[in-house]
């Protein structure tokens, strides 16, 4: 029946360091599978690139298995329903899921939402009012739990995740100090997403520098970390926490290619009495609809960019 | 009128490395101070001598102000009233306080405690019924929060807390695996003190031997740690740990002579989702009456040792 094909991505190799097509990954042009009772065939028009994908290269024990080897990319998608043989969905439904990195997905509803894009554009389900926006949702609010007048500092700050962690801060009454890779990053994160302060970590090669930097830019401490990057930046941002100050731990990009990720300022968790948290944001869905809800009329509104 | 007089130390000098007599410490002798209006003289009959005073003879930042030279050494006392001016004192009360290490102490009433000996041995108020007791319930039931069946991992297991992290464990249902240095030692942990393994931490110089000795005291994982050291044995804990573990750090020992306590294993704070933080006892004075209590009734019945 289907005669159409469908072109998908594949990984090829485990890298190590950084990922380069098309060692690592294959373009692949393979039939449309048929759709069988209880399934739903998705033509993808958004694919999402995130850095928790660099992880599940890897082998390593971890809280998700690896990606395998020939098979398609896994990742998040949009799109639009183009046969349904599942009472829960329509031809013509816009649905956000995890369909992977090729046009077309077969799904059998779990994991598959319906999206409204009346007022939220499609692709923003991937980002703010997706997984990348509840993962700043929950660890800022649960885990960071800022108060108003507290400074909030946020890594990877021009990501899709650290971008809506210091857009949430600001809405929660908090000063937001972003760090981010370049001058052209820096002044995105201030001037678009309204960060009060950007540190471009590229200009800085050791803790005391950067830990300089991160205190004329909160003058008043830190209070809260959202931390996507680990290494050097994390060890000067711990010289400039307040007592009593949260940790976020959201990723740990410095060390996906290898990178020393060491917390060194071990001893300042202790005498400030820190806290500092890992968190997985899929391990947490009874938040999702709260999270949800609040991004999406953030968007809506144009709060959130 | 005193004509008596009283032996007291005092710091000399600030320690780099191991503090060594005389060098850093100073015997002296003075007069017995005159008792003023509102004020309690104290006969201390015991003094403690506790890690956090290594961090008070060092100038860094830290919750406390360094401990002035030339001045009596901090320190928790246990002692009798000799003279009182103040109402809530009279002569012959059983005191705890903190008087420093000092024959005779005077004090305003701030921080003095009339104890109960009784049932438990006054030195007794200078451990497991004291400072270091109310450390262990703290950190391990307020922050460790651990569950019937998990498993609970305590560095410097024979020391004043880590002995009682340990007993208060196994009180609630848990495996208490301890960490201590030599043989001697962790025959008195596993025997008198009733953990269920203990592991020497002398015979390992590597993370990867001591986690494998911690995986074998451990079979079903480590759930929380009560962290009194840091640096190998911090990082070889982290390789055991469940998800969702909770660690205490209470101490970095291991650096109060200037070694490393780098936490090296950060990627697993974030792949396991742990929670690691740091606490400072005198902090949470809500629940030194709870825990008093408690360990009190421990220590009288005979369960704490």
């Amino acid at each position: 029946m289907n005669t159409r094909t469908c072109q998908r991505i594949v990984l090829a190799s485990r890298p190590r360091g950084a990922p380069v097509a098309p060692e690592h990954f294959r373009l692949e042009r393979v039939p449309v599978p048929p759709v069988a009772d209880g399934q739903v065939l998705v033509r993808n028009h958004f694919l999402s690139l995130d850095p928790y994908m660099r992880g599940r290269m890897e082998e390593f024990k971890s809280y998700a298995a690896p990606q395998p080897l020939n098979e398609t990319m896994v990742g998040g998608t949009v799109g639009i329903v183009e046969e349904s043989r599942n009472s829960k969905f329509a031809a013509g439904d816009v649905v956000a899921g995890y369909l992977g990195w090729q046009e077309y997905g077969l799904s059998d509803g779990e994991g598959l939402m319906k999206i409204d894009t009346r007022h939220v554009p499609m692709s923003a389900y991937l980002g703010p009012v997706g997984m990348p926006g509840v993962t700043a949702w929950y660890g800022l609010k649960q885990i960071c739990r800022p108060k108003p007048g507290e400074t909030v500092l946020v890594s990877a700050a021009s990501g899709a995740v650290g971008s809506v962690v210091g857009q949430l801060a600001k809405m929660a009454g908090c000063r937001a100090v972003g760090i981010a890779g370049g001058p052209e990053k820096c002044a995105y994160v201030r001037e678009e997403l309204g960060f009060d302060a950007c540190i471009d970590h590229r200009q800085f090669t050791d803790v005391r520098a950067m830990g300089e930097a991160i205190g004329a830019a909160a003058p008043d401490g830190v209070d809260a970390v959202f931390e996507n990057v680990g290494g050097i930046g994390l060890d000067a941002a711990l010289t400039r926490m307040n007592p009593f100050g949260r940790i976020a731990l959201c990723g740990l990009i410095a060390g996906y290619e290898g990178g020393d990720v060491a917390i060194r300022n071990t001893r300042i968790l202790l005498t400030m009495r820190l806290r500092i948290e890992g968190f997985i944001v899929s391990e947490h869905l009874e938040f999702w609809p709260t999270a949800l809800a609040e991004l999406g009329q953030g968007v809506a509104t144009g709060t959130i960019k």
